[in-house]
């Protein structure tokens, strides 16, 4: 933005004397020193030292912002059987802290000793291998900065509650940068047979979480990850091995990755059956439904939070394609009435959270937020009735509908999908 | 990398025979689960639950990973005073954890109330303004990944102990997604008097830390930045408020900022006098020396790393310039009679880290690795040599110089800079 273009823009604030700006300066006197920490007097923690380096050795996010965690929408049954989401509404940008990554587990997170952890890759295979993550390390390696989802991400195909935030509405999606090998290097190291076309992944966890995956997506980019972040994997997230399919839906990025099988087929596992189907409103069931498709989501404002004043804000939301890049986003204020296109903060790269950006100045009246993304292979986000009208609504997963956020007169924001 | 091209890296391996597969896949019986977590039986963490979900709630690194940590190169005399590095070597990528971000504090890392935390705007300035954590967060907001380097990383002037690591010698740079307002937009919000030509920044840490930063790079890209990697800022990178200077040495980037200051010419602050100034030979001081000039290191194999055996190896390291982008990096393993063009991860930011690799057959014997970098600007980093010819060995700041790893035939690496 233009410096010209932004003057005044929050309108009347507290203006500075010059005998305040003495204070500000540091020229408090001890009686303003005793009043404490106001705007105008020296706090204490300018009067006193700080925290020595290093404590602790591994850096955690201030005391003020332990409201800013990892939650279940609610309270699991089974903890160890659950998920919990990502506090998109306190985010910026587009990296998720490794600490904050949105969690899904079948079993429950495994305590795994990198020195024991094996990678077994057997099956249609030339030369079955078991690689130590010591051997795992020496392979040429990538970085990508690639988003993942659960595809039970917004349980919203019946509509959700007003109360939903958009922690609880979206945050079963993260964005990291992973490290690791191409699937493909470690497949051309053991050879595939002519008669190669799936693999089965399996855990090491509880649950051996198991999934098979077509050939075109191992040899894509698939990557045997142990790094997120510039560092090791977090426990959550399959330390010290996982694998990560972009654009995918996050059950068939296995964690904890101890076995990889060839076969010719898929290997029709529990998790691919009974579970990560798509029922139709015919009684069929979708299958296979790996690709994540284009969504996106206002995170400022959002439900819960609270406008204080009418005037200027800017609308800040997340949008992504598990088909590549983000080519625009449109945000509406009315509903859907009219919408105008969102700058997208640059780089914007393929299969990566894309961050948006829109200003708006509320009149304080009623308003419908919404958001719509377009990816570049020209597929538009639908809304949520366009997505029934063709899924129907007995689906748990893959819901990708345009959300909107209600504000009202008082500056309340609730969900209203 | 082609999938033909990579077969047979990592030579001879343990091969799986088909019975060994049964096993792996877990058929193992009780006798091998009793005998623990080999790579053939079945281990403890498959045979039981894991953690249940949001435990913590704010995740953290795998027990396993706890030498991996912020560390100084010398137990200081002053804790408060003093610096920790990053822990590079066992980094990957470009991004740097916040957890493992470098410090670098004058006055240790004040807990600071954001409800209570003010910034000052005044000076030459039309409206002298006071701006509250809440007003901040409604100006429109950039987000850019961007490296933070001390101006003391590298203290290599007259050479290093052999027994550094990269910790230790480059330890003092990290790579975050900032997120925050331009400079700009707050400035032009108090509208600059037509003499203004510098800005002091002051932060609210017990030493007020001050610097003064000339109009062009105000005007530039300047942050001031609210998060960090997605999160509010680490109170050791000066929650809940700092600048951001791109490219610019790290004591500019001025934490836990509640003051801004426009004047017409620098303030010559304790800060830019007797500490940050150059000490040239002629027994001149170079003041006011802003920009970090091209660099890189190989972090793998780097300083403290034992290779275990001959064969092939991944090269890794990080470039920068605090110039723009890295247009290309050169890696020699003959201590640089001869070099080869390093690979470089896409995307290549300006004045953010840039990760090359390169592929290295180790022929088990003596071995002298280093790295050049050249940026968009055209400028080479420069040998240890050519830059003391220019600069003398009194300084104590801004070393670029090519770094030197020197591999033994037993395999040990060691600073040989």
């Amino acid at each position: 933005m233009s410096v010209a273009s932004s003057g005044g823009r929050l309108g009347r604030r507290q203006f500075l004397s010059g005998a305040a700006a003495g204070l500000v300066a540091g020229a408090a006197g001890p009686a303003a020193a005793q009043q404490g920490s106001g705007p105008l007097q020296v706090p204490v923690w300018t009067r006193e030292q700080g925290e020595g380096i290093a404590s602790p050795a591994y850096g955690v996010p201030s005391a003020f912002e332990k409201s800013v965690i990892r939650k279940p929408r609610t309270p699991p049954k089974f903890p160890t059987a659950a998920s919990t989401g990502t506090p998109l509404q306190h985010l910026h940008g587009i990296i998720t802290p490794a600490g904050l990554h949105y969690e899904r587990h079948h079993a429950g997170v495994p305590a795994i000793d990198p020195e024991q952890h094996r990678l077994v890759i057997h099956g249609l295979v030339e030369r079955p291998l078991i690689l130590t993550m010591n051997d795992i390390a020496r392979f040429p390696s990538v970085s990508r900065l690639w988003f993942l989802e659960c595809s039970g991400n917004t349980p919203q195909w019946t509509g959700g509650s007003a109360k939903w935030t958009v922690q609880e509405t979206h945050g079963l999606i993260s964005c990291s940068e992973w490290t690791g090998v191409r699937l493909s290097t470690l497949l051309d190291e053991v050879g595939l047979k002519p008669e190669a076309r799936w693999v089965l992944a399996e855990g090491a966890d509880g649950a051996a979480m198991t999934r098979s995956i077509p050939l075109d997506v191992v040899l894509d980019e698939a990557l045997v990850a142990y790094a997120q972040n510039g560092e090791h994997l977090r426990p959550e997230q399959g330390y010290p091995l996982r694998l990560v399919l972009p654009g995918i839906e996050g059950n068939m990025s296995i964690k904890w990755l101890r076995r990889l099988k060839v076969g010719d087929q898929p290997f029709q596992s529990r998790e691919e059956t009974s579970k990560y189907t798509d029922l139709m409103p015919d009684g069929t069931a979708r299958q296979f439904t790996f690709v994540m498709e284009t969504k996106s989501v206002i995170t400022s404002p959002s439900g819960g939070h609270q406008l204080r004043e009418k005037g200027f804000y800017e609308i800040r939301g997340l949008a992504w394609s598990g088909r590549g890049r983000i080519r625009s986003v449109d945000v509406s204020t009315d509903g859907g009435a009219t919408w105008r296109p969102a700058e997208l903060q640059e780089p914007v790269l393929s299969r990566c959270l894309t961050r948006f950006r829109v200003p708006w100045t509320w009149d304080g009246g009623p308003a419908l937020l919404q958001s719509r993304a377009v990816d570049e292979t020209g597929y538009v986000q639908p809304s949520r009735q366009q997505l029934v009208d063709v899924r129907g609504v007995n689906s748990q997963y893959h819901f990708n509908g345009i959300q909107t956020w209600k504000v009202a007169p008082s500056g309340e924001v609730t969900n209203a999908a």
